[in-house]
C-alpha cells in the first residue's frame, strides 16, 4: 500500500500514513491537536481542517455537504474524519477554531478592527564595511544607515548589546536585521534578513486560570494559545489568602515564592507554545501582561498587603515597562514586557483589557460588562464616563468551591437540563466523553434547572419533602445527582449539594449587587442599558437566558447581551499590536472611576436580595415573573426585601 | 597638663595632644592627610589650614606673617607648623590644596566658571495619607504631589524602586525625598528629608593612573580625592598588550578579567573617599568617567579587538547611561554612570574632557592642547574647528619604563639642576625625603640638564668620553648617577640610562610628531598658536621651558603655555555638574575631526626627526638655538634632516 506524507501546518508536524486512514486518524498519529467531540462518526461536525483546493479536492461526502457553509467549501474546508488521504505531500491546515488549547479557552472574543502599529519593528541592513576614509564606530555606522535608508531618528541602543556587536557584524559580512522598540531604541542585532519574524505573547493572569496568546505580529494573528492553572491556588483560592501569604507580618521582606512559581508556570507555556509553532523564544520581542491589581502587584514582585486594607492603595497604577530578564520570563531577554495600567486596588489591568475590547470608552450607547471571575469586574457607562466596580464572587463559576465543580476541559458538563416531571437530569460534555464534574456553564444552567423543577425555591432551599431516586441527604446535607456512578468517568455520582447552591448564589448575588449600585451610581435603571457584554473563561458557552433567569445580571432584554469570551486576552493581545492601543490603556485607567461598593449605604440590602433567584424584588423581573408563573415557581410568599 | 581635642574637617577625624604640641605634629597623630614638605620648619609654606578666627587666633608667627595673603590672614588661613594648641574642642580645616592624595594629583586643573546645572534633583514631600476619597496609587501619589508643589512634568519612576515603596511611605509617615534624574525619572525614595545631600563622583581611567573625585554636587565642591595604578598593569603596560589579552583569539568571549579587577579598584577607592568624608555610598547617585577609547571599551566590557586593527573602529561612540549596579560599581545601585562620548578609536572621552575643560570649542584664538599620558592626544584648533590626534608616547613621563622611573610620590625627585663644572646633580624630592626614584617633570629636566652639560648631544648619545664620579658604563649600558647610594632611601644610585633617554626621546618625538602633523593639517605654523595646554598627571609640575628645549612641543613663546595638570579629571568633574556640559561633550565627540596619523605620507620623517633634541631642523628653534649656541651645545653638525 502506497504511503503518504501528510504535513500539518502550522505546527509544522509531519506524519506518513497508509491511504486507508483518514486525515482525523492521520491527526491521532502525528499527535496534532484538534477538536473532534464524535470521534469520527461524522456527526459533530467539529474537526473542520483546510485544505488547499487546488492541491487536493476529493468529493464532499454527504455529512460534509450538509454541515459545510458555502464560503467554507469554497475555502477548502473539509472535515478531517471524512476525508480519505490518497496523496502524497498533503499540507493539512488546522484553523484555529479547531483547536483545543488544553481546555475550552476563549480566544476569539470580539473581533476587533484594529490597525497594526507594532510597538517592535526590524529592519534589514546591508552596511558599507569600515575604512580609514570611513572609521565610523559600529554603532553610529547601524545608527546613521538607519537613518538613511529608513528615516528613523534620535535612535538610543540598549546597553546589553553593546558587548556583541563588534564580532557580530564583522561575522554577519555587514548585512544584519535590526529590531528597535517604540521607535526610540534597538533593542536585537540579528545576523542576516529577519525581518519577517516578530512574534509576541499576551498574557491574562487570571487568580484561578492563566491564558496566554502566542502571535505573529507582523501577520497579526494567534499561532497558538494555551492555558494552565494558576500555579499560586495551593497558597489560597482567593485573593486576600495570597496577599497575606505574601505580605505575612512574620516576613521583613515580600515572599517571592508566589512570583517565582508564577513566572516558571508562563515560561514552561511559552516553550510549549513555541515549541507548538516553530518559533524561537529569542524570536519572541514583546509581551503584553494583564491581571487583576493583586496578581499584577504579587507578578511584578509589589508589595500587595495595602491592597487588602481600606483604603485599598495599589503600588502603582500605570503602565510599566520591564526587561524579561528583570523578571525571570524567557523570552528575548532584551526584549519588552508591558503590564497594562490598573485602575484601583480591587480594578486590575485585566479590566482596563475588557474595557479596550469592549471599546466601552468609545460607544455612544450605555453599556455594561460582567467579566466573570473569582473576582467578578463590572463596567458601567459609554464615551461620557466609565464606572467601574469589583467584586468578590468567588470562584464558584470557575468550576472551583463546588463538589463537583471543574474547569472546561473534555468530560465537563457544560449543560444540563431536568425534566420536571421525572427529575431525570439530561447533559452534554465537552468532547462527548463520560462526565468527570461541571464547569461554569452547567452551573448557571442547573441553579434554573433545579428551579423550574420545584427541587429549590426562589432562596435557593431545596424541598426536602420531594421523593425521587435522584434526590438524598448526602455527607455534605442535600444533593441532587446530576450523573448517576454508572455513567460517569469515576465510577461516582456527580451531584449538587444545598452547599453548592449557596456558593452559587452568593457568587451571583455579588456581581447582581455591583451592577446595580453602579446603575444606582449612574442614576438608570436597566431600560437605559442598551448593550451587555459578558465576559470571562466561559463567555462563550453560557446559556445567557438562564443566567438572566438566575440574577447574575437584571432584565435586559436578551437580544441587547453578547457574549465575549476572553476579553481581558483580547485587550492584551490589542496591547500587544498596537500602540495607539497602549496610550489608550492609560487613558482609560486614568479616567476611569473606580467605586468602592462596601462603603454604599445600601450595600448590605441589594447584596442580600440578591441572593434570591433572581431578585426578592419580583417587580423589576417583569418578564422572569411571567415565565415563573408560568412554571408554577413564583414564590407564595414573596421574600422580605431588605 | 591639660588635653586638648582637635576635630579635623572634612574627615571628622578626632584626637587630644597637649598644648604643647602644634597642629602639625596633632596632624601626624590623628593621621590625617596635610602636605608637609619642609617637616614643620617652617621653610615650605605647604601645610596651610584654616581655623575660625573667632573661635582661636593666636598672634602670627614672623614665617605666618610673610608667607600669607592679607586675605588668607582675614580667612584664618594658618600654617600648622606654626600653631600650638592651648585651646580645647579646635576644629581645624584642612582646604583641599593642602592634601597630598596618596600621590601628587593635579585635581584643580583649570577653574571654569560652571553654572550648576544638576543632573540630579532632591525633592522632599509631605504627603497626603490617603483615604477612601483619595485611593490614589502610591507612586501616582508621589508624582501628583512632586507636580503640583515643585511644577515637575512627565515622570516615570524606576522599576527597581516599586518593590519597597509601600512600606517605605507608610514607615516614614509620608515624609520622604524623591531624587528625580535627568527631569525624567525617580531614581531614590528615602524616609524624611535628605535634599542637602547630594554627591557624585568623576572618573579618570588612566592607562596607567585611576584618579577619582568625590563631590558635594549641590555646593560643587570637591570633598576628597584618591588615585590608584591601574590594576590592569600586570596584564600590559600598553594598551595594544590589554586589547590582545582581552580578545584574544583563543577565547570565544571577551575576557572579563581585565574589567572585573578595574571594578573591584574603583569600588576600593570609593569606599575609601566615602570614609573619609563621611558620605555613604547610597548617597551617591551620580558617576561620570572618562578614559582612552580602550579603556573605555574594557571598563564598558565591549569587545576592543578591533580598536586595534586598522580602521580602528571603536563599537560606539556616544555617551553612555547605564545603571550602576549593572557594571559591579557600588554606588547607589538606582544611581547612574555616564561615560563620556569617544572620538574615535585612538582619541577616547579624556580627550572630549579635556577639550571640555580647556574651552576650546569656543575660544577665537587658536588653541594647542598636549595631555600627556601613556598615550598623548594633541588637540589643535578653536571654535571654527578642532583637531586631535593620538601619539603612543609610551609611559615614560610617567615614570614607567625608566630604569628608577616613578609616579609622583613621596621621595620622587621631582626637579634635577647638573653643574656643567662638577657634573653634580642636585635635586629636589617630594616632601623632601630622601629620593626613591625620578618622577615625568624630573624625567623632563634630566634630557634638558643632561644636554647642558654635555653629557648628551642633541641626538641624545652620551658623550662616552667623559671622565667622572657620575658618568660610568653600567650593567644596562653607560649611565649618569643623579643621586648616589649614600643619600637614596634604598642605598641604591639612582640613575639615568642611555636606554632610558632614547625611551624618552622617543615619548617626546611621538607628542611633536602629533602637534607638527595637526599644524600640518590646519596650515598654520607655531607662530599661529595663541594658546598651549598643557595636561597630564605631572602637568602643574614640569619645567615649561625645559619641556620646550627638549622638543615636546614647538619653539612657542611661553608666556603663552598654561599648565591645566588632570584637565581630563576636570572634564569630567564639569560633566557631572552640568548637563548643559554633558550635551556640548556629545557635540564635541561629533564634531571634532579625528586625524590618523600614520597614514600622513611625511609621519616617519617628522618623527625621525622629532627625535633629536629639541628637533632636526633648528632653524624651527630660533630662541633654543641661540641658547644652545651660549651654552656651547649647537651641534657641530647639524643632524641629517630626514
Amino acid at each position: 500500500m502506497p504511503e503518504n506524507e501528510i504535513a500539518f501546518l502550522p505546527d509544522g508536524k509531519r506524519v506518513k500514513i497508509h491511504d486507508s486512514l483518514t486525515v482525523l486518524e492521520a491527526v491521532k498519529l502525528a499527535g496534532v491537536d484538534l477538536v473532534s467531540v464524535c470521534g469520527g462518526k461524522g456527526t459533530c461536525h467539529k474537526c473542520k481542517i483546510k485544505i488547499d483546493p487546488a492541491t487536493f479536492s476529493p468529493p464532499l461526502t454527504e455529512n460534509e455537504e450538509k454541515s459545510l457553509t458555502p464560503m467554507e467549501k469554497d475555502e477548502g474546508i473539509r472535515l478531517a474524519c471524512q476525508i480519505k488521504v490518497s496523496k502524497n505531500h498533503l499540507i493539512v491546515q488546522i484553523p484555529e477554531y479547531s483547536r483545543t488549547g488544553k481546555q475550552r479557552l476563549q480566544i476569539e472574543g470580539i473581533k476587533t478592527a484594529l490597525e497594526p502599529d507594532l510597538m517592535v519593528k526590524k529592519y534589514y541592513l546591508e552596511l558599507p564595511e569600515p575604512s580609514l576614509e570611513d572609521p565610523r564606530s559600529d554603532v553610529d555606522r547601524i545608527i546613521q544607515e538607519l537613518n538613511k535608508q529608513y528615516k528613523t531618528k534620535g535612535l538610543t541602543i540598549f546597553s546589553d548589546l553593546l558587548k556583541n556587536i563588534a564580532p557580530l557584524l564583522r561575522q554577519s559580512n555587514w548585512q544584519i536585521t535590526v529590531t528597535v522598540w517604540n521607535d526610540t531604541q534597538i533593542i536585537a542585532i540579528e545576523p542576516g534578513n529577519t525581518a519577517k519574524r516578530i512574534f509576541g505573547l499576551a498574557l491574562d493572569i487570571g487568580t484561578t486560570k492563566l491564558a496566554i496568546y502566542l502571535l505573529d505580529m507582523i501577520r497579526g494573528e494567534v499561532l497558538a494559545v494555551d492555558s494552565a492553572m494558576n500555579p499560586q491556588i495551593p497558597y489560597g483560592e482567593d485573593i486576600i489568602s495570597r496577599i497575606n501569604y505574601v505580605s505575612s507580618p512574620d516576613k521583613a521582606q515580600n515572599s517571592p515564592e508566589l512570583q517565582q512559581i508564577l513566572v516558571k508556570q508562563i515560561n514552561e507555556l511559552i516553550d510549549s507554545l513555541c515549541e507548538k509553532s516553530a518559533v524561537s523564544v529569542e524570536e519572541i520581542y514583546e509581551m503584553t501582561a494583564v491581571g487583576n491589581t493583586a496578581m499584577h502587584h504579587i507578578f511584578l514582585n509589589l508589595n500587595p498587603k495595602y491592597l487588602a486594607l481600606a483604603p485599598y492603595v495599589p503600588v502603582i497604577r500605570g503602565g510599566i515597562n520591564l526587561k524579561p530578564k528583570q523578571m525571570g520570563i524567557k523570552i528575548n531577554p532584551t526584549g519588552n514586557l508591558y503590564c497594562l495600567p490598573v485602575i484601583a486596588g480591587y480594578n486590575g489591568s485585566d479590566n482596563v483589557a475588557v474595557l479596550l475590547a469592549t471599546e466601552m470608552y468609545k460607544r455612544s450607547e450605555l453599556c455594561l460588562a460582567l467579566d466573570i471571575g473569582t473576582n467578578t469586574e463590572v463596567a458601567l457607562g459609554n464615551k461620557e464616563q466609565l464606572l467601574v466596580c469589583s467584586c468578590a464572587s468567588g470562584p464558584a463559576f470557575e468550576g472551583a468551591s463546588i463538589k463537583f465543580g471543574m474547569r472546561a476541559a473534555s468530560g465537563a458538563i457544560e449543560h444540563i437540563q431536568i425534566d420536571p416531571s421525572t427529575l431525570k437530569c439530561s447533559y452534554i460534555t465537552i468532547d462527548s466523553l463520560p462526565p468527570r464534574g461541571i464547569c461554569g456553564s452547567a452551573i448557571v444552567d442547573v441553579i434554573a434547572e433545579l428551579l423550574k423543577a420545584g427541587i429549590i425555591d426562589v432562596s435557593g432551599r431545596m424541598d426536602k419533602s420531594i421523593k425521587s431516586l435522584y434526590f438524598r441527604e448526602g455527607s455534605d446535607g442535600y444533593e441532587f445527582i446530576l450523573a448517576p456512578a454508572n455513567e460517569t468517568a469515576n465510577g461516582m455520582d456527580i451531584v449538587i449539594t444545598q452547599k453548592d447552591i449557596r456558593q452559587i448564589l452568593l457568587a451571583k448575588a455579588a456581581m447582581h449587587t455591583g451592577t446595580k449600585l453602579l446603575m444606582d451610581e449612574l442614576g438608570i435603571t436597566e431600560k437605559d442599558i442598551d448593550t451587555v457584554f459578558i465576559a470571562g473563561a466561559f463567555g462563550n458557552y453560557i446559556d445567557v437566558a438562564n443566567a438572566r433567569f438566575i440574577g447574575m445580571y437584571p432584565e435586559i432584554d436578551l437580544s441587547k447581551v453578547t457574549l465575549v469570551g476572553n476579553a481581558a486576552g483580547t485587550g492584551a493581545r490589542m496591547t500587544l499590536l498596537s500602540k495607539k492601543v497602549r496610550i489608550l490603556a492609560e487613558t482609560i485607567s486614568q479616567q476611569t472611576k473606580y467605586v468602592e461598593l462596601a462603603i454604599k449605604k445600601n450595600f448590605q440590602s441589594i447584596y442580600l436580595n440578591s441572593t434570591f433567584i433572581p431578585y426578592a424584588d419580583l417587580t423589576q423581573y417583569p418578564e422572569t415573573s411571567i415565565f415563573l408563573k408560568k412554571v408554577g415557581r413564583f414564590p407564595l410568599k414573596l421574600p422580605h426585601i431588605f
